[in-house]
């Protein structure tokens, strides 16, 4: 058998998006409609009624991971997401790169959202080392525009330490301070403090930066950390049901979480994350990561993009490039050997423009599902189901009609 | 008011049990859609979504215990289920009768699923007793064919050990050993393989076992232990609820459950457990009960049983026994003092032949409940029901229906 997961991120909405509907209520989605109506549908609340779900909380209960439980922080998910080594007990740190100015005062958190010479800055601060601690090894790399990571690994570390990063500019930045009483976390907090400073001194007189100031771009001359987390401990899809499985997504996160819970990590061609990206390539690239591995899980983002971004518009056509997707794969996968799952980790409504709590439609194909006689797949459509409310706990589910995993008891 | 719960094991299903339509749906069961009719009808997932429900987990979370809290292993369940007397921190093991040969090399792991002379294999090794351990009480009690149940008293036991039983045949048995560094692990594990030799001497020359050998039967020449477990601590229906009942059913584990949650065992005569069973027995002797006592939980094995046999005909076949037997049952119970719930422990889907994650349907009758609408007693009907999903706890939902049980809180 063989399980496929599609998650479209901020798929769900209000009524208030477009004329009394909801953008997937106004969307021309026959192939979703076709699914609902191959399927058993109902509604998910990633992780519970009222909560707003983070993406990376929500991923997790979605893999049947308690966030609760084994949430860390969204760093370390960044960092796995893009291709950093991690290990027990390794402190990761998002950073931005930014803009300050001689006392150290914030100009701009993002170096103007800087979409350049990430290469170049990269390099500069490989140059990061500290000779006061010359057992902690310092691993640092880029993700996309102001994005990168900061990695520490070596003995006496902890991620109880508080941001550098002020989240706001005109302020100086803060010292790090350790927020438990311990020497490890004293000793980090040192560490991270010393590290800000080091940055300032490779990357203020770095001829690139130099060059964006003379033609009055403001100068990614500090690098500035937040958000140190320690790996949750995730017991591995290998481990929990002894199948091997892919994640085709582009956003760093995604592929943290899937990389963390065991997948490997494949790239579509063209898919940029964006409202062009062409997911359609994930489909294609799915259907043939099947012919080896038992499991693919598919992540399109351009649904909440428009939502964060208050386009109804952008998001409803979307949608109906989702539903181009899924033209193939109703045309090509094995139905007969083969349970899929489509739903959003949350609700991006177009007003709200950002996460909110209320659930969004799922639905479950394939040959072991009870088909319930729905046939739109919309917010308001599948709450009339067979499958009623699930809380998280979609992959379980889906695995679970592949007679995957072990019973509980005897 | 009085309570009862029917539990049919394995009454769920997939749409590939039988074209098309799960064995419910199939079935032609009048009363159970009667039932349906006058009731709230829903879904039950016995655990949570997408876990794989074990018979004892399962029976441990209907009857409003958290498996993740109590659960200690089935030994337990199947000792008190054949009517061994079990206190706390008492070590109770599974055992099988095997056959060895001179090496202790396991030759077959149920003696040929032994059939016969369990009273005298029984009254053999009731000669158990252990010189070097004159503290320590050794109980054994045949239940049916090869299997039977060890308990260890005394002080400083542990049931950390692992198992003599080897699990396969054409290996020497394993030496119990302990799983933490603790005296009393080691000791048990040392008690165990003292026993498990003992038992060899024992059976080995027994007149019973020459004498099937000379047959061409293999001998049960061995008692071989696994699953050592301690009682879980369950606070009684008494407890909770100030209610005294009584458990009608067959096998030894649903008894033992039953037991360890307060109750008391009555059996129907001609209840085997089978496809055979004479169920109807079971809701005569219910009605019977119910006018001393306040709850009767009835459980039936047949649908789980040709779930196991793939044997779609026969499950089918049995569902219907089971109408037959809420004929008697809506005919006479007094339904003005009564609520009633019937629903099943997990499904056992024909194909699969297993236990699987799938909800069961699940209803509720008696003057209290809402009444919804629904007619016809399956997956797909209750699921347009009114009591939408349960996890569980379908004890708790079905005496709050009779005001059982204190207020949460003030």
């Amino acid at each position: 058998m063989k399980a496929v997961l599609v998650i479209a991120d901020g798929l769900g909405g209000r009524p208030t998006d477009y004329d009394g509907k909801t953008c997937l209520e106004a969307a021309r989605a026959p192939h979703l409609d076709a699914l609902a109506e191959r399927g058993i549908n109902g509604l998910l609340y990633s992780i519970k009624p009222g909560v707003r779900p983070g993406s990376d909380t929500a991923h997790l209960s979605i893999f049947g991971y308690d966030p609760e439980v084994v949430y860390t922080g969204r760093g370390v998910f960044e960092a796995v997401g893009i291709g950093m080594e991690v290990g027990p007990g390794d402190v990761c740190l998002r950073t931005n790169f930014a803009t300050v100015d001689d006392d150290l005062v914030v100009v701009d958190r993002r170096a103007g959202r800087i979409s350049e010479g990430q290469n170049e800055l990269e390099r500069a601060v490989h140059g990061l080392k500290l000779n006061a601690y010359p057992d902690v090894d310092i691993h640092f790399k880029v993700s996309t525009e102001h994005r990168g990571a900061l990695v520490l690994r070596g003995e006496n570390l902890s991620s109880e330490i508080s941001d550098p990063d002020p989240h706001k500019t005109g302020v100086k930045i803060h010292r790090a301070m350790p927020l438990v009483e311990t020497e490890a976390a004293w000793q980090t907090a040192e560490i991270v403090n010393a590290l800000v400073v080091r940055s300032y001194e490779l990357l203020a007189d770095l001829p690139f930066n130099r060059e964006r100031e003379r033609r009055g771009d403001l100068p990614a001359n500090l690098l500035l950390p937040r958000g140190a987390a320690v790996p949750p401990q995730l017991t591995s899809l290998q481990e929990r049901y002894g199948i091997e499985g892919a994640v085709i997504a582009t956003g760093a996160l995604y592929i943290g979480v899937a990389k963390l819970a065991g997948l490997r990590s494949f790239r579509a061609e063209g898919a940029t994350g964006g409202l062009d990206s062409k997911i359609l390539n994930k489909a294609i690239l799915a259907v043939e990561t099947l012919k080896d591995l038992d499991f693919v899980f598919i992540h399109v983002k351009g649904t909440d993009a428009a939502g964060h971004d208050h386009d109804a518009e952008a998001k409803i056509a979307f949608i109906e490039r989702i539903d181009e997707m899924f033209a193939y794969l109703l045309q090509h996968l094995d139905w007969d050997e083969t349970h899929l799952a489509f739903t959003g980790d949350h609700a991006t409504p177009i007003l709200y423009g950002d996460h909110t709590a209320e659930p969004v439609p799922i639905v479950f194909a394939g040959p072991n599902v009870l088909v319930d006689g729905v046939n739109r797949f919309n917010e308001r459509s599948t709450t009339a189901g067979g499958l009623g409310v699930l809380h998280g706990q979609v992959l379980p589910v889906l695995f679970s009609y592949n007679d995957w995993g072990e019973k509980y008891g005897a």
